[in-house]
C-alpha cells in the first residue's frame, strides 16, 4: 500500500493583501509550510494559520524565505552564509512562538523560493542553513530532493529528510523543477495523473520525454495558481480513489 | 545594604548602520533589552548581541517595538490589541531562537518606545501584550513602573514585575518620564547623583522640584545619547563606591 | 444638467500580492488615486497603473499614505508635520516620474487612509502636507470635504479643491464617513441610489436618519470590497441613465 | 592645468540611525550622490541633504540602489530589467521632488553598490536602467568607468558620461575596483598620493603592481570608512596644493 503527504505553502497573505485560498486549500492538505514575514506573512496571519492547521491535524512547518517582501522571496540574493544562518533561526523562532502557544510542535523546515533554489547548489549556504535548523531543534525534518546540496547536507548532518516533489511544476530529466516567478494555471486532471503515476510507480514525468525515478514522500502544490485549490482537490480525490493513503509525512518518514 | 541592576537597550544597530556603543556599554550593564527587528535590530545583530551579553553574565530580555523601522518605534501607532499580541509573540520567539541556541534563558520583556508609552494608559493594549508574554512563558519578568496600566496588569495577571526607572531622563512629579525622540546629552555626574539618591533613599528627583517616592530595581540608561557610555560608567562607579551592589535584577526581584 | 466624477484608489497591489480589480474597475472610473509604495504599491505596479489609466483618459492623481505597509496605511501614526511634509513630496515625486515618462500630467493629490483621517482635524499636519503639495506644483487639485481641516487649509493656501464623497461608506449626520479597516461588501443598488440622490439633490443620506447637504464633485468608491466592481458599474449605469454626465473632475472643478 | 571633481555618497542615514559624517564631508566635496530610500536614506534625510548640498554649490545626483535596506544595497539581487527600470524611475522622481522644491537641477545618476556592480556586466539590466534615466531626463550625466557595460551603453544611447574612480578602494590591473561590504580604514596620505598620480599622469595604481591608464573626471570617496573625512580632506589639500582645480564635474565634462 502507498501513502503520501499533500503539502502546500500557506500564510503568505500580508496585512490587507490576501494571497491564495488557505482556508479552502487546507481541506485537502496534510502538511503546510508557513511563511514567517520575510518573503510574506505577518504575525497575525502566522498565528491564525497555525491555529487553523492545528485544528485540522495538519503537520506544521516553517517556510523561511529571503528578506524580500517586494520580490516575494523569488529573487536570488547574495546573502552570506552567516546572515542566512541567522535569519533562518529568526524565522523558525518567530513561528515557533505561535506553535508553542497553540500547544503544537513544529515538524519541519521547508525553504522558500529563491532561498531554496540557491541551496540546491550553494554548499556553504546550505550548510549554514542546515546548521541553524539543527541548532534550534535536531528533530525538525528537512523536505528536499535527493541529489541536491541542501538535501544531502541535511542528511549528512543527521537531520531526518523527506522527499518532496512540486508536482504542479514541470521537470527536466535531471529531476529539477522549472521555477516560475508567477505560477501558471494548470489542468487539475493532468497534475493528478502525474501525481498518481509518481506515487504508485516512482516515475516522475519530465518535459524531456523521459521519466525520472524518485521515491516521493510529499506532493507539494503551490497555492497561487488560478487553479490551485482545484488541483489539490483533484490530486487528493484521484489518489484516495486509487487506494493511496493520504497522511501527514511525519507519520511515515 | 542596597542592590540595583543597570540596564540598557542594546542590539539597535541595523544592517550597515550602527547605533550606540554596545560593546563598551556592556562593561557597565547587568541586564539588557535586545531589539527584535521591528523598531531596529536584525537577525545577525540579535545573535551577536545575545552571545556578547551571555558571555558577560548579563541578564537578557526581549525589547519588542512597533513595526516602524523608519520611526525607530518612537511614533505612536493605532495598533489593535490583537495584532499587538501577535507581534509581541513574534518578537519574543525570534529572540528566543538565538537564546536557545546560545543555551541561555531569557529573563524579561521590556517594551520599547511608543509601544511602552501607549501601554502606560491603554488597558486593552496592555492586557493583550501581557497575555502574549504570559502565554509564551509565565516566568518572564515585566519591568515597568508602579501605577502604570502595563505594570499593574502584569502584576494582576501573575507575572513577576520589576521597577525600572529611566534615570537619564527627566521626570514629572507624578513619576512620569519625559520621552525624547532623539536623546540629548546629559552630564554623567548629574545622572549618577540622581541615581545614587534614588537607590539609597527611594526618592526620585523631578523637574517639578519635588521628589517622588519609588523603590527601584533597575536603572535604565539609553544607549543613544552622546554621553551614554560615560553616564553608565559614572553611575556604576558612584554606586559601587557607595557600597551599592550592582547585579542582574533577576537575582533579587 | 449634472456632472460628476467617479473616482477610486488604484495601484494598491504589491509585488506578487494583488489588491482589487483595477483593470475591470477602470472601465467605470474617470479619475484614480495611485498608491506610491508607502501603504501599498510598488514601482512596477505604479508604472503600469499610470499607463493603463492614461490610455483610458482617466485623470491621474497621487495617493500618498503613511509609511506602514503592514497596516495598509490605515493605522494612525504620530508623525511630525516636518516628516509628513517630506514623505508627501517623496511620494508625489515618485509617481510623477512615471507620469512624466508617460507624457501625462498629474491632476490631484488625494490622501490615503489614516493620513487622510488625521488631517481632518490636525491642523499643523494638514498645513505641512498642503505646503508640500503647493511647493511641488500649485496646480494640483486637493479633493476633500468642506469643513475638514485639510480641505479648508488647502483652499486658504490657494490650492484648487474638489468635493469628494466616499459613497460606499456610511456617514454620520455631521458628514463624516465611518472608516473601515477592511471594507464590507455593499449592495450595489443601495449605493447607486444614494449616489444618484446626492448628485441630483445635493443630499447625502446618513446613518443618523437625516440628510446632510453637500455639493459633490467626485464619488469615491473603494476597490477592496467584495462587490467593488459591481458598485462602480451600477453607480455609473444608474447615473448615466438618469442623464448625469460622468467625466474627469478637472474638466469642471 | 588639471581639474577634477571630488565626489561621495551622502544621505545614507535612516531614521534615527546616522551613517557617515555628511556635514563635515561636504566641506571637501564638489558633487554628491544622494540615497533615495531603497538601500538607505529616508525622505527627511533626502530633503536636508539636498538643501545642505545646494547651499554649498555642490552638484547633486541621484544614488539609486536595490530595494534592500537590511543589506544596504550591497547584496546582488536577481532583479528583472523591467523592475529595475521602474525602481530607477521611482528613485529619480523621489529625489527630484526635493530638488525641484529647493530650486536646483539634478545633474547625474550614480548607481549604488550591488546594482552598480551588476550593471558592469549585465547588459540587459544596464540598458533598462540607462533607458529609465534617459526617459526621465536625457541631460542627466552617467558617471562610470570606460569599458563597463553600463558606461558604454549610456554613451551609446546618447547620455553624457563622466569617468569616476573610487580612489579609496584597491584596483586590479583590468581597472576593476575590489568592492568591500564594509569599508576598511585607509591611510589618507596613501589615498591622496594615488589620487594625485591619477589626476596628473592618468595612471591608476593597482594591487597587481602595474598601472592602468585612465582619464578621470570624478574621484569617488566613500563616507563610511573610519578615516573617510580625513581622506577627503587630505585628497583635497594635496590636489589643491599641486595646482589641480577642484570643481563640480558638470563644469568640465
Amino acid at each position: 500500500m502507498f501513502h503520501v503527504d499533500i503539502n502546500s505553502d500557506v500564510g503568505e497573505s500580508f496585512g490587507n493583501l490576501t494571497y491564495g485560498r488557505d482556508v479552502e486549500n487546507m481541506e485537502y492538505l496534510t502538511s503546510v509550510n508557513v511563511a514567517c514575514g520575510f518573503h510574506s506573512g505577518d504575525p497575525t496571519v502566522m498565528r491564525r494559520t497555525v491555529e487553523m492547521a492545528h485544528k485540522r491535524g495538519i503537520a506544521i512547518g516553517v517556510h523561511p524565505g529571503l528578506p524580500d517582501l517586494q520580490g516575494f522571496g523569488r529573487r536570488k540574493m547574495d546573502v552570506d552564509p552567516e546572515e542566512a544562518h541567522d535569519f533562518i533561526l529568526y524565522q523558525i523562532g518567530s513561528l515557533d512562538a505561535f506553535a508553542r502557544v497553540a500547544n503544537v510542535k513544529l515538524t519541519h523546515v521547508a525553504l522558500h523560493g529563491a532561498l531554496s533554489g540557491m541551496c540546491k547548489t550553494n554548499e556553504p549556504l546550505a550548510r549554514a542553513i542546515i546548521t541553524a535548523i539543527k541548532e534550534y531543534n535536531p528533530e525538525l525534518i528537512f523536505p528536499g530532493m535527493p541529489g541536491l546540496a541542501s538535501y544531502e547536507i541535511a542528511k549528512e548532518m543527521g537531520l531526518k529528510v523527506a522527499c518532496i516533489v512540486p508536482i504542479d511544476l514541470d521537470f527536466r530529466k535531471d529531476g529539477q523543477s522549472i521555477i516560475e516567478r508567477k505560477k501558471t494555471a494548470r489542468d487539475p486532471k493532468v497534475v493528478a495523473r502525474k501525481a498518481l503515476k509518481l506515487v504508485t510507480t516512482g516515475k516522475l514525468e519530465t518535459v524531456d520525454g523521459v521519466d525520472k525515478e524518485i521515491k516521493v514522500d510529499m506532493l507539494l502544490m503551490h497555492g497561487d495558481g488560478a487553479t490551485a485549490t482545484e488541483i489539490m482537490q483533484e490530486v487528493r480525490n484521484v489518489l484516495t480513489n486509487a487506494g493511496v493513503k493520504i497522511e501527514p509525512f511525519p507519520n511515515f518518514v
